[in-house]
């Protein structure tokens, strides 16, 4: 149902197979899903996307599962369907336990409930919130 | 410049009051944000909507501060001004460091934008991410 | 704050006039809302808006409050803080009680809670549900 | 394409059974829709959602069919393909009419066309709007 | 999977019929699709969106092509897949060309993370941005 | 109301200050928008940002004013106050003319609008709009 096709290696230009081929070195894994060979019609698109991604996902100050349900809240407010199965797959592939899962729904549930709360009174910010 | 009016203590029913001691009592501080004087006006929204909160934000499988940033992060996505305000400042309380921070707001950006590309190019999911 | 000006009826074009003095027939009121004074720019686009709205908005099926109610429900769900204010000011205008507005902010409150649910785990639709 | 599976009679919990049998008896139907299959995974999550959704859909200062459209504008706006499904046969099962729904169309689609207009204008609130 | 069935020519009102050969006639196509079916339903509603979106995606002071990019950018946001298959093809239709289409899909990703990176730290507007 | 402050150039990092300076000298103006202040808390993010909007937005197979257009539209959908400002002022830096933003408010209404038909209606691709 894309608006796209999906790439096959043989399909795309070197420089797209050039950073398949880093995404399988980084993930270990020859598995490549749709979205990359989707972006695989645009080399220079794929190259900065996949740049930016292996960066900002990388382990630092917060946690890879972390990253990764963080990812899932985002992509559920945006109802994106692929994103909140290829990152739901990713965090449960980095450990997300079922207690774990429960909370980031609850968590979801909670703030998409308080966000329209919230937005429906128009309540003014507190001067305590402030930076 | 709410489309509802902020009741004090005094202005409120015996029954807002007394969610809003719970809520001084299990935070441990006299301050009352805004949101609950707004919804105040409703009583039983107010006690319902407390009581869900107090459990679905209490530590368990998910970190509070964890929880706290899923929240900033479902909020962004649905623009949500108050909302960002106060639990960023929460996260804040509960010990989010700059570089903390500064991956929320990165993961935020990267999800928005591969939400909007996969989005724009209707990628079909791949069979491998579906339970 | 806005990005445009906001027209007195002296600065706008005559054809933007004839389309403020219909608000103020249809209304029974001299106001008339910053909305229509910056759409006043564009006097086709302001034409084409109010005469849909006018239609739109009249009793029908289904009564001018449930009518605004509907409008302050769409509008919290895109953030749209002018349309919030306006729209629950008109419903109040046209009766909406206390008891009424805690009722439309519940169903608000759950519908996107539930929204939020049914995204994040892509609940399939029901055989049942389809026509 | 759930990105959990839907859990049968015999797979659930005794908690989360008891919550269909609570819907059932609530709704004088045996159907349990899949929404309440995927959220069974977490009894707790469950029973708590349920919880809610029965008082806040139960008749009150508004009609049941009232809230069953509010619930589907909200849903629209943040395209909630499931939601949309459900509380459309629900709203028919109600007694909306042709007319009530092509209306309902009607002010979800107004809602929309304003909210870009207003939002992309950036329209200041009017003072006659605010509380 | 729609809530509503698509109605064939035979099964639509004279009113609703006279709708599609006018798109007939505009288009230079005998090809209608599946929307204006659905619409169809409605014969008002049918009639009030065809004659208003004839009108305002007619080449005018943008360029027709310019016009449906910035609807698939607007789809996009807003999740609409069916709409943004339709003016994907009609971009297409118009002679978008691949080199184009990368940079409405590069534009549409900067812009979601960006919206999100601002919206996240509430970035106040800039006295030189205003009106 | 921002979440955090904006710094001036004596108070961030020698590499932030890099950043800015190439801002200046792209653009050939010494005034910095608030949201690059904000973002010079983040070296790293602030100078990943820049790198890339300075790419997407440069001259190519589109228009840089279509670019800003585009942007604003994205914006719009998202509700992203401060990105309308700083785009609709960037797009008449670029020369868009009354009559084109004229024309891009009435396609974002458009589009809006039909945008919550088609999803209200969960109306089914056609056939002919797939790749």
């Amino acid at each position: 149902m894309a608006v796209v096709t999906l790439l096959s290696d043989d399909e795309m230009s070197a420089e797209a197979r050039a950073v398949l081929d880093d995404i399988r070195a980084v993930r270990g894994s020859d598995f490549i899903n749709n979205f990359w060979r989707a972006l695989a019609h645009d080399p220079a698109l794929l190259a900065a996307t996949w740049a930016r991604l292996k960066d900002v996902m990388a382990p630092g100050a917060l946690d890879p599962l972390v990253k990764e349900m963080l990812y899932v809240a985002v992509s559920t407010a945006n109802a994106c369907s692929y994103c909140i199965h290829s990152h739901t797959a990713a965090a449960r592939a980095k450990g997300m336990s079922e207690a774990q899962y429960g909370e980031l729904l609850a968590v979801i549930g909670m703030a998409m409930q308080t966000n329209g709360l919230v937005t429906a009174m128009q309540v003014p910010v507190d001067e305590a919130f402030r930076s």
